[in-house]
C-alpha cells in the first residue's frame, strides 16, 4: 500500500465512528440503504484510482448528477443559452425550495432541483428514452464505464414526485421550460437513477479537476471552458445553504446526493468521491462530508491556499550505499514538486529497471502537504523502486 | 515599459470607452468625484507593482475595508467567535439589505453592511478613536503605508447613515453587537472613509494573495489561514447578488466599494485593484469590474481553470550571434514555468552582468497565458537584459 | 323606475367614461369579451333584484365561484376540517402567488388559487363529473336558476392552467390535496368557466347577505354559520393584497373575478354585483370596483359605520288634502326606519286600494343614506301609491 | 345585578380557571405584574358603564393606543396624508417584524410597530414633552378622565427600545419619518406608557363604537369618519398574524397590548375591554381573548352575523293581576327591538312611578342573542321595574 492510499485509509477509519444522521426516507429504496457503507476514492493527475472501503458499492447517483447534465446542457447550447434559463446564484435556501427569480421564472442555478430540472429540459431527444440515452452516455464517458438506471428506484421517485412536478408546472408557465412536465420530469427521474461506485465518481470527479479529460480512459469528454464553467457553479451553488460554509472550510468545488455521496475537485490536482448513507439536516452525508473536510485540510486542497509557488527547495544528488540519494532542504511548495521530478527523471534514466533512489525529505523547513504524495505518484511510472524517507 | 506593464495599459485603454453609469449619490463626496478617472494596478509575487492611468487618485475605500476589518477581527477573536456573530453565506441580496438570520440575528456574512458593522463592532478599543487607531494602522500595513481618514467624507456618512444605524439597533437587540450602537457605526464610518489610491489597494489585495505576506514591506500581516478565511468569504460573498456570475466569469476572490474601487486576488499570483468612479446598478464600478474581467481572462487566472500542471516544455539551450538562446517548444503550463526558470537562473549565473539573454518562444504550440508574464518577472531580479521573441 | 333603480343607474352612468384597464388576456376567450359591456344589480331584503345596464350579458364566474365553493366545503366537512387544509389569513400577496404555509403546505385562505383549488378538492364526488354537478348544483341553489359551464373556456383554462398545477402538485406533497391532481384541478377549471348574469351574481350575494337563505326562491342554500364563515373570509381577504384598503375605502366582505365580475355584501341589507370586462393592474375590474366603492359610500354600507341605531325620528300623521301624510323630523338613523314602518304598515292598513300616501322626510335634519330606500321598498309590497317628499 | 352584568361575570368566571401564558418579559415592570388578575367591563349605547373583576387594576396602554394616536394623526392631517405614510393591509407577520414595503420603506399598516411609530411622528409638538402631552389629552378625551404617564415604565422602554429605534432609523432612510429618532421613539414610548384601567379602555372602545362620542361623557372626541376609518384598520390588522382567525371566529375590530389588555368594539351596540397578564404565544392575554370570543359568541356581535333585520316579532299588550304586560311572540331580531321599545316606552309613559311592567318573551321562537339586553337597557333610564319572562 503506497502513502496516499495509507492516507486514504486513516482518513476513513477516523470517520467511521460517526454516528449520526439517518438515510434518507423519502422512498424505500434509499431508506433502505445499509447505514454502515462507507467508502472513498481519490484519482490523481495520471489516472491512478486509489480506494478504500466499501468501493464496489452500487447506489444512485441522485443530486450529483447535476453537474453533468449540467456540462451536457452546455455543450449542447453554449454558456449563454443554458444560462438564459437558469441563474447562476446561490439561492441561500434548501435543495427544494419554490422560489424562482421573480420576474422570469427562472431557478436560481442549475443545482437544485428547479434548476436540474430546467437544465435536464433542455438535453436533446424526441422522447424520456432518447433523451435519457443521452444522458448516460454522457454519465458514461465521465465515469470511464457504461452505466445503468436502477429502474425500481426510479418507479419510486417518480410515484412521488409532486414537488418536482409542481416546480416543472411552474416553470412551464414562465416559458423557462418548453417541453411537456413529463418530458422533463421522467429525464430528471431517471438521470437520478443512475447506478454507481464510489470509483466511478471519482473518475467523474477527476474528469472535471482536469479540464473534461478523463485520466483513466484518456478521453476528453467535455472541453476545457465547459469544465471550468461547472466547477465555478459547483462552487457557488453546490452545497445549497451550506454553500458558504463549505467554501470557508473545505474550499473545494463539490455536489452531494442524497443517497450518500459526495463529489469534489481538486482542479488540476484530483477528483474525489466518498460515500456513506446517513444524512444531515442539510441532506449531506456525515461521513462523507467529514472525510473531504480531512482530506483538504491535510492535502491542502483548498482553493484559497495561498501554494507558494516560487517555494523551490534546495536540491543535492548524492551516491549513497544504498544507491543514489535526492535530499531536499529548505521549503517544498506545490509547484517546487516540479523542480524535483525534473531532476529525479534525470537521475532515473540513467538507472537500472528494479534499482532503488532515495528521496530524502528530513531537512526540509516546511512542506506543502500535497507535495511528497505528488513525487511518489510521478514514480509509479517508472521501472524502479522508491524509498522515502521523512 | 514591460510586457505586463503593456498588457496593463492595453486593458485600460480597451474599457475607457465604457460610458455607462454614474458616480454614486448619497452623499455629495462622492457624488463629486470626477466621473473619468480610470487607474489599474497589479502587484506580483516579488512585489514589484505595476500601476497605470490615475494611479495617485485618492479615495475613500468604501465597503473595501470590509476583508481587512475582518481579517483584524478573526486576528483578535478567531474564526469561531467571529462567526459566532456573523454567517458565512451569500445573501443573494444587495448589500444594504435588512434581513438578518431568523432567530440569531446574525448578519448573512461580513461583507454586506450589517455583517460588516457587527465584525466592526468586535475589534477592541475603549472608544472610536482607539478603534479607529487599530483598523487605521492593519489597513496600512496592509498598503504599506500609513494611511488617513478623510473627515469630510465621514461627517456625511455620519449623517445619512440612517439605515446602517438600523441595523445595529436591530443587530443590538439581538445580541451581536455587544457595545453601544454609536461605537459601532462611527467607527465604521471612520473605516469607510479611509483614503487610498488604486496601487494601495493592490498592494492590500497581495498581502492577502500571498497568504498575508505583503510582497512590497516583507511585512507579514496576517497569518496565512486568516488571509485564506478572507479569501474564502470573498469568493463565496464578495460581490453581493452578483457573486455566483462572478465566480463564473472571472473565478477571482474580489470586492468592490461604491466609491468606483475594486480588489480581486489570484492566490500565490497577483493582487489586482482598478477604480473609476461611475457605478452600474449593482453599485460596482462600470470600468473596473471590465477591466477585471478582461485580466482575469488574458492572464488565465480564473481560480477553476485547470492549471494543467504537468505540461512542461521541452527546453534546449544555444549559443547564438546574440549570446546564449533558450528555446522552448511543446506546451507551457503554468507550473511548467519554474522548470524554465531553473534553467534561466543557470544559464543567467554564468553570464557577464549586462549581457542580453534571448527568450525563443516561437515553437510552443500552447502557452498558459500568464506563462511568460512570470518569466519576464523573473528576470527583473538579474542584472542582465531580456529579449523575448514570441 | 323608482328611487333605488334611478339610484343605481346613476351610479352606472357616473363609471362608464372610466376608459383604463385592459381585458383579461391570459385566455383567448377573456379576451374578446366585450370591453364596453357595464351592468350592476341589487337584490334586497325582499327579494326584490334591480338591474341596470347589460344585465342579461353572460360571463364566467371566474374567482367568485371561490366563496360559494367554500361554503360547499363547509357544509360537507364542517369549519374544522375545511380550516385543517387552508388557513383564515390575508396573505399579502397576489391572487396566483406560490407561498404556502412553511410547515404544513396550507394555502394562507380559501379564496387564493392555491386555497380555491384545496377547498375544491375537498367537495365529493368519484370523478369531475360528479363533483363538478355537486357544484354546480350549489351554484344554482345560490343564484336562482340553473347555471352551466362554458365548455370552451374550461378548455382553454385547462390547456394553459401550469400555475395552478404546479400549486395543486405541491399541495399534494404536503398532503394538502389526498386526491390527484387532475381530479383536484380540472373540476377547479370547470368551477371557474360557470356562467353567470350580473343578475345571478347578486342573488347569490343576497344569499349570503341573508344567512344563507335566498331571498328570490325563498330557499334555504346554507345554514346561517355557514354563510357568516364565508363572509368572514371574504372581508378579510377577497380582495387579494388591496383587502386592508378595499375594508379601509369600501367595507364590505367582496370577491372579484377576472372576466370582469365583483360580488359585494351588506349583511342584513343586500346582495350586490357590478360587471365591465376591463381590469386594473390587481386584476379587479375597472368600472364594477368603482360603482361598488360609490354605491357603499352612498347607501352607508360600510360594516364599520357606526349605524346610530337609536336615532329614532319624530313621527307625525296629518289628515291632508292629499290623503295622510307622515311627517319626519329629528334625525332618521337605519334601525329607526323600523319605527317609521310601523306606522306606515298601520296607515296603510285602513286605506282603500290605490289611494296615495305622502312621506315627507323635509324636516329631517340628518338621515340614514339608505333609509329612505328602505322605506320606498317596504312600500313596493303594498296594493298603495306613495309620494315622497325629500 | 342586572342581566348583563350577571353575563359579564358569567363570562369571567367562565375563563378564570384558563392556566396557559405567562406575563411578558421584556422589562421588569410587565413580568412583576399579578399574573392572576382578570377584569372585564362593556360600555353600552346609553353610556352605562359594566365592570366585573379586578376592574380598578391599572395597567400600562401599550400597543392599545395605537388606534387612538392614529385617530389622532388623521384628525391632525386627514386620511391621505396619514396613510401616504403608513400603509393599511394587513401585514401577515408579528408585530415587530422589520418589513417595510419595498420601494418606499412605508410600514404595512399603523399598528404594528413600525406603523405605530410612523403614527406618533406624525402628531405635531416640538419636543417630546409637547407632543406626549397631546396625546395623553386625546387618550383623555377618549377615556372620559385624566390619564397618567407611568415614568418607570417608560425608562425601561427606552432603554430596551433597540428594536424600535432600528425601525425608526430604516423609516427615517426612507423620508417616511421625517423627525429626529429620538423625537419619534420617545414619544412612542410614553404613549404606551400610560396608565388604564379596564374601565378606561372600554369607554375608549365604546367612543369609537358610536362613531367618535364618548357616550359617557357625551363629548364628541373624533369625527365620524375619522372613527370609521381607525375600526377598519383594527378590523383588517387589529391581531396581526391572527387578524383573519378573528374575523373568523369573533370578527369584531379589536386591539391587544402586551401588558395582558384587550379592547373590541361592536359598532353601534358596545365597547369592550378585557384584562388579564398572562399572554400566548402571539402576544395576546389567553383569558382575555377567550373572554372577548364567548362575549361576541353570546351576545351575537359578530359583524356578519346577518341580524335579520326585520325580523319583528308580534307584540300584544295585556292588563293581569301583576300590572300590564307585553307579550312578545314569533321572532326578535336584533333591529325589532327599536319596535318593542316603542310599545314599551309609550305604555310606561302611563304608569305610575315604581310601578312594574312585565316583559314575556316566552313565545319567542327566536331571539337574537342581545336583543333582551338591549330592552332591559333602555329600561334603566326609566322609573319602573322590570319583571322578565323567559
Amino acid at each position: 500500500m503506497d502513502t496516499i492510499t495509507e492516507l486514504l485509509r486513516g482518513a476513513l477509519e477516523e470517520v467511521r465512528s460517526l454516528g449520526d444522521g439517518a438515510t434518507a426516507s423519502y422512498i424505500p429504496e434509499l431508506a433502505q440503504a445499509d447505514p454502515e457503507r462507507l467508502a472513498l476514492s481519490v484519482v490523481g493527475p495520471r489516472g491512478r484510482v486509489r480506494s478504500v472501503g466499501d468501493e464496489d458499492a452500487e447506489f444512485t447517483i441522485q443530486s450529483m448528477s447535476k453537474p453533468f447534465v449540467l456540462a451536457l446542457a452546455l455543450v449542447e447550447h453554449g454558456r449563454d443559452a443554458v444560462f438564459a434559463k437558469v441563474g447562476a446564484e446561490p439561492s441561500g435556501e434548501p435543495f427544494n425550495a419554490i422560489s424562482l427569480e421573480a420576474d422570469t421564472g427562472r431557478p436560481a442555478n442549475p443545482l437544485i432541483n428547479a434548476g436540474a430540472i430546467a437544465t435536464t429540459a433542455l438535453i436533446g431527444g424526441d422522447d424520456v428514452d432518447a433523451r435519457t440515452a443521452r444522458i448516460v452516455e454522457l454519465l458514461s464517458a465521465f465515469a470511464g464505464r457504461s452505466l445503468w438506471i436502477d429502474e425500481s428506484v426510479y418507479a419510486s421517485e417518480s410515484s412521488t414526485g409532486d414537488r418536482n412536478r409542481a416546480l416543472a408546472h411552474l416553470m412551464r408557465s414562465y416559458g423557462v421550460i418548453d417541453v411537456s412536465v413529463d418530458l422533463a420530469v421522467e429525464t430528471y427521474f431517471r438521470q437520478c437513477s443512475a447506478l454507481v461506485t464510489v470509483r466511478d465518481l471519482a473518475v467523474m470527479a477527476s474528469t472535471l479537476a482536469f479540464g473534461g479529460w478523463n485520466p483513466v480512459t484518456g478521453e476528453r469528454v467535455v472541453g476545457e471552458s465547459v469544465a471550468r464553467d461547472v466547477l465555478s457553479i459547483m462552487a457557488s451553488c453546490g452545497m445549497y445553504d451550506y454553500s458558504g460554509q463549505w467554501m470557508l472550510r473545505v474550499g473545494l468545488p463539490a455536489k452531494s446526493g442524497v443517497s450518500g455521496g459526495i463529489i469534489a475537485v481538486a482542479p488540476s490536482q484530483f477528483g474525489v468521491a466518498a460515500f456513506s448513507p446517513r444524512l444531515d439536516e442539510h441532506g449531506n452525508s456525515v461521513r462523507a462530508v467529514a472525510i473531504v473536510e480531512q482530506l483538504s485540510e491535510r492535502l491542502g486542497m483548498h482553493l484559497l491556499e495561498p501554494h507558494e509557488s516560487l517555494a523551490a527547495p534546495a536540491v543535492s544528488v548524492e551516491g549513497t550505499a544504498e544507491g543514489p540519494t535526492i535530499r531536499l532542504s529548505g521549503e517544498l511548495g506545490f509547484a517546487g514538486t516540479e523542480r524535483v521530478m525534473l531532476v529525479l527523471r534525470e537521475l532515473a534514466s540513467g538507472m537500472p529497471e528494479g534499482a532503488t533512489l532515495t528521496l530524502d525529505a528530513r531537512e526540509l523547513a516546511r512542506t506543502h502537504p500535497a507535495a511528497l504524495a505528488v513525487l511518489e505518484g510521478e514514480f509509479e511510472g517508472l521501472p524502479l523502486g522508491l524509498r522515502l524517507q521523512t
